[in-house]
Formats: structure tokens, C-alpha cells, sequence
């Protein structure tokens, strides 16, 4: 049995972001020598979200919209008595989930055609983890 | 350790179908002959959900109901200036997840009395495929 | 390889709560004797979630209010034909995630700074189970 972990930093430009990070992952699962198994990747952060979808500007821009529909940022939420501001971010990446598992088959990411693993930034500007967890043989 | 991937393929008739699968999951763990350990159960698609509940219909149409009313169908999402017209499905899919992770015990799917494993199409009619991942010993 | 199972049992005084479960996983863990692997954590509930997310009173009363808006408590659901009166408990744990996958490391959970695990309870006042299983070395 092969367990492997890596951290990857990020650091948007923007408070809110959305970062392809298949390449990322993949590069992981290289190292990992992991043949066949499993791939946790996760933001070690409560304000941003690991998830899998297709990678199409359109659809990030209505994922924004969506969001913003669902949980305003511009409210006053009980979050904010704390002094922060970001009670939306914490909604958000309740919306879009924490992490994703992905198979690994024949050293590599086990992806549908279209599956991308992105990570969502919802309060960026600063450093954030990623955590890839890789588990097989 | 053991590690036993498999595909199964679902077409539905209709655009949008609720599937119950928790038995093809349990056969698929039955020939992985993992005793204990692992499932991971995910569409390789990006408009489409493997999620756990209830299998009751009443609960279905509130799904259905509930998904219309935070993502329309009937609305001009941004993704479909690429000639798509599924931007809500991928919408719904991330509301009802991805993927799921059930544990293994005895050479069994280890699951509560109500949970079942469903696969929730929004973009059907066409050949779909999930994949299961089943590790352990 | 190792592999460990426990069963928590909890039992909220209120129809909903929030129960902050981290040291009742982290203990799991410990029990395990895994160094290095993952742990899954999940309700054998289907009117529950497992999450993680920052432990701040104020963050959980926007979660409740968040959860009200999309799907209200006081709404005539299909699945209260059954009998039943928890529509909205379905909905809600949908919207919350069902499960966790987190990544154990040095015989501890490897939890960002203000990652916590909590088991909210959306139909409570009776025994609920919630399973926790580590997988590693």
C-alpha cells in the first residue's frame, strides 16, 4: 500500500476566483506512484471549495451569479458580529462542497471527458492550502 | 490490499430521472471481494449526481421542485452562448453532489436503514457512465 | 493495511442542532493506530449532514437561516404523504453533504486552522449513528 501527500499553495489576485487545478492533481498522482486508487484533494480553508465541473467561462460566470442568488454577499450576516466580512464566502463553499475523491487507474486521474477539478477561491488575496491525499498500490 | 474498478452504463429515457442504484453498488462490492474498506460511487460526467436519501417518490418531486426554484430550467444562462442548452443541469448537479464514499463491512455496503444510493440525471437520453471504486482488504 | 470502524451515537434534545464532533473523530483515529491514510465520517441518516466548516455561533445561525430560505421548514412537501413531516430535513442535509473525507497524518487529523467537523441533526431528539471509518497505514 502507497499513501502520498502534497500541499499546494495558492494565491489568487482576486477575492473571488476560480482555478483549474487538474494538472496539479494529476502531477501529484504522478509522484504518488500510486497504480490504482483513490485522489482526495481538498482546501484546507473554510472559505473556499475543491469540486469537479466542466471548464467553461460561461458556466463559472453563472456559478457566480448562482451563488450570489443563493447567499448575498452584500448582507449582514450574524457571521460578520465576529468582525469578518466574509459570511458569504463560508455559504458559498457550502454550496459548491469541501472536496472531491477521484479514482486513479494506471497511474493516472481517472476523469470523464469533461470533469475538471477546479478549486473555487471565495476569500483570496493570501496564501491558501490544497491538500492531495493519494491511497492505493 | 485490494483495489476493483468498474463501469456500469445507464441511459435513461427521460431528460431528467432519478435511478436507484444501491444494488448495482453492492454487486459491484461482492465481486471486488473487499471485506472491509471502501466504496466511491461517481458519474464521469459533469451533469449528473450520485448522491444518498430517501427512495421515495413524494421526496423526489420536492427534489425536482426544489432544484427548479434555485436554478430554472427555463433561463438564459451564460453557459449556453456555447450552443449548450444544460446550464441549469450543471447547476443541479453541483446542489446534489458529485460522488459519495460508503464504507465496506463484511463483504457488504455498509449503509443505514433509509440510505440508498441514487443516480440523478439532468442531461439524459444518451449513454452515461458511472464508475465505482471499491478498496480495502 | 489497516482498517477501522466505529459507531458514535448521538442524541440532539433539539429537532436541530449542531454538534461540533471533531475530537469524537480525532479519538477514532487514534484508536485506528493509522499514521498515514484517510477517514471517512458520515450519518447513517438520511435527515443529517456531516460538514466541515468554522465553529462560530454566529456562522451556524446564518447555516439555519441559509437553510430556511431555500428550503422552508413550514412548506407542504410531496413526501409528507407518506406520514411523514421532514421535508425540509431532506433537503437541508442535501444541501449540507452527507459525508467527510479527511486525511490523517502522523496519527492525527490533518485539519486546516479553522476546519472543524460537525454533525448537524435536521430531525433529532432520537439516536442517531454516525460512522467513522479509517483506511491507511
Amino acid at each position: 500500500m502507497v499513501v502520498y501527500s502534497k500541499k499546494i499553495t495558492i494565491k489568487t489576485k482576486k477575492k473571488l476566483d476560480f482555478v483549474r487545478i487538474t494538472d496539479l492533481v494529476r502531477q501529484a498522482v504522478k509522484e504518488s506512484g500510486v497504480q490504482d486508487g483513490i485522489v482526495l484533494v481538498n482546501p484546507m480553508h473554510v472559505t473556499s471549495s475543491v469540486y469537479i465541473n466542466d471548464n467553461e467561462q460561461g458556466l463559472i460566470d453563472d456559478f457566480k451569479e448562482f451563488l450570489e442568488k443563493l447567499a448575498p454577499r452584500d448582507f449582514n450576516y450574524h457571521h460578520h458580529l465576529t468582525g469578518e466580512d466574509n459570511g458569504f464566502s463560508h455559504l458559498w463553499r457550502t454550496i459548491m462542497g469541501r472536496e472531491v475523491v477521484v479514482s486513479v487507474q494506471n497511474f493516472e486521474l481517472e476523469l470523464g471527458r469533461w470533469e475538471e477539478i477546479f478549486y473555487a477561491e471565495f476569500d483570496g488575496e493570501r496564501s491558501k492550502n490544497i491538500l492531495i491525499k493519494v491511497l492505493g498500490e
